[in-house]
């Protein structure tokens, strides 16, 4: 018979953290409960990972990892499409970690080695953000200048950061929390858009809207 | 010799707590450390607040006093000056009892109590939000229909109750925080505004960022 490999159960131990963590927040979930779901003595957790900080710290370099190649395309965009596309696929990759960006503050506080990472993708998006405004004010499709583009990007990256938070608190539901986070992101960007451009992302929110549960 | 009213008292506790709260978060501070900090027994605290749950809400009490009146008067808004001096209004209190809106979820599941309270605030926020839109609109002020008003009073809404958290994440101080969250909520509606009205916004918050420190 063969053993089980490690990395099998590494790999289920961060799949159901993080499921757990999504579902009830970081600080509210004990490793002792993750060992127990998945079935494993709290011992042989503690193998794989040393502390619940070590567990949100792999979850984190996870996001970083899938995050990262999308504000790198972002800030190379010129056009009002990608930055739609970019707006739905931010908020899907967010939704699969939303305990990350759930209790923020509570989260940086509770864990310090992971607090400037956190910090450091805020500023990266908004980064990514300030770059496809001036990509977009460079072809002709946004009207702001440098002053009013950095302000909106703070807008933007806000609501990417805490749109899921904001929307759990209020709803109580996260269904279908991504395509309206997008919307509510696009809706910021849109009255600086010249009327070509505005009237295309118009478009594009019209066809998804129309097609619930799927994107445009 | 007179006796030190029990009145007395129970403010020390709540002004302490919410001191306490606001640096640290609800979470992390326990009825033992507050009372500690203003030297009375646990067992006094206790008399005036039977556990942490009792705290959060009388001060969310207070915070609902504050903010009631500020969101009835901008829900009759029809002026962008009165827009502009009420979000200074909103971040200033905000600032005061900013751990309510901190680690939003968390509170919320930690105290479920409180929770449908603090979820009709928010509702209350966007509601006034979107009657001020209303108001601009039907005097010409600004161009958006419904719809686009529905959305972007849940903008302002999002960015008037995670500004605070999400600035402290990102930046680590809470320096002149309520005269930023207040720009980038005035930037999120200055787009919409016909250029009179636009102008007169702008000129206001040249004039506000021309005096650090104060309120325009």
């Amino acid at each position: 018979m063969e053993k089980k490999p490690a990395r099998h159960t590494r790999e289920r131990i961060a799949a159901c953290a993080l499921a757990l963590f999504n579902a009830h927040g970081a600080a509210a979930v004990t490793p002792v409960a993750i060992a127990l779901e998945i079935g494993i003595s709290p011992g042989n957790l503690h193998y794989h990972f040393h502390n619940k900080g070590e567990l949100v710290g792999e979850l984190l370099s996870r996001y970083e990892a899938e995050i990262a190649p999308l504000l790198e395309a972002a800030s190379l965009s010129d056009d009002v499409e990608d930055l739609w596309q970019f707006a739905h696929r931010l908020f899907d990759t967010l939704a699969r970690y939303r305990f990350l960006f759930r209790d923020l503050n509570a989260l940086m506080a509770d864990y310090p080695a992971i607090a400037p990472r956190l910090k450091r993708l805020i500023a990266r998006k908004e980064d990514a953000a300030r770059r496809a405004l001036a990509g977009l004010s460079q072809s002709g499709q946004l009207v702001a200048d440098e002053a009013a583009r950095g302000m909106l990007a703070v807008n933007l990256s806000l609501i990417g950061t805490c749109w899921l938070a904001y929307d759990e608190a209020r709803s109580g539901t996260a269904a279908n929390a991504p395509a309206r986070g997008a919307s509510q992101m696009m809706l910021a960007a849109a009255p600086w858009l010249t009327s070509d451009a505005g009237a295309r992302l118009a478009r594009l929110s019209r066809d998804a809207l129309a097609r619930p549960g799927q994107r445009g």
